[in-house]
């Protein structure tokens, strides 16, 4: 990034959800994006590969994020216990960047192409999530068990967010899901449905 | 299908199998599946779309199969006791086809077009089970979250009947998987990890 381009990452991010929202993901040429972010085709390409991927440059991120905090968990924390402080620091970047989330997630919802790559997003995640389980120790079961469980819970409390248009934050829906979820686990769970 | 083509579509299955391992999926067109099963192009299109649906045309049925378990599962079942009684229909018919559940697990895993698709059809399978908790009065929350902790459960004990060579049925890894989750989701878990 030249200092001619402040923040042209961000600027790119901005004009591409703009139309996305506005035209339709398919309808957006990457040159649009560029022209309204006052910015060349050339410094797009710079910063994504493709249209696509302004859209899943952060998953990456996410997913070092919760790796991390998996690793940070003291060693006294449950495998259990480690993902949930995984998610609750993904929720702090969702919950900061809350109507960009939204809006992202609105042009994703319109888009079976772009749905199916968030299921990949969320599948690697799983991966991630599992491999820094078993640095700690946690064997194969544990550890894959434990990665899609959290990754379960993720989605539904990420649903559940959005559906609530974000009245309540993500945190406590997340704590509220692994909540729900130890009690349907429970043997002789008593419960309707 | 006319009766001057008996079991077709099982000819056609096995053919495309067979050919997908020697060749490769991408390698492999139509009308050599029709030619080894011994039937015409014309015949593979009544029977499917393309060649990717010959792989997951069983998906849709296996849904309605634990859709049919979840709403015959006794008024007093607990929802993750419905999608037990789900999965463990699913995974006779899993062990029941074993060698052909081997072989196609081994065309998706290398191709990332059909690892995609697989995930595409668990994300159905959860709407689905989801669902048909709902209309067992389970509350959203429960019918969201046990569907999705379903899936994982399936992936995960799927996924170690393949590894181990299906040397342990389907069944009692399935098993293995809920009641290691309710230890690892039972606050204060003792557990390495």
């Amino acid at each position: 990034m030249g200092r001619w381009e402040p923040n042209a990452r961000g600027r790119l991010e901005q004009a591409a959800l703009e139309l996305y929202v506005e035209r339709g993901y398919e309808q957006t040429p990457v040159a649009e994006i560029a022209s309204r972010a006052g910015l060349t085709e050339r410094t797009f390409f710079r910063h994504f590969a493709d249209k696509r991927e302004v859209l899943f440059a952060g998953s990456g991120r996410l997913a070092e994020l919760c790796v991390d905090a998996v690793a940070a968990a003291p060693p006294t924390a449950t495998p259990m216990d480690a993902v949930a402080a995984a998610l609750d620091a993904a929720a702090g970047v969702f919950e900061e960047r809350g109507d960009l989330v939204r809006t992202r997630q609105g042009v994703i919802d319109a888009n079976a192409e772009l749905r199916e790559r968030e299921l990949i997003k969320l599948a690697s995640l799983s991966t991630a999530l599992a491999d820094a389980l078993r640095e700690r120790g946690a064997d194969e079961l544990t550890a894959g068990l434990t990665a899609e469980t959290a990754v379960a819970v993720l989605k539904v409390a990420f649903g559940r967010w959005m559906d609530g248009g974000q009245e309540r934050p993500l945190r406590p829906l997340l704590c509220e899901c692994f909540d729900v979820l130890r009690t349907l686990s429970a043997r002789g769970a008593v419960g309707a449905g």
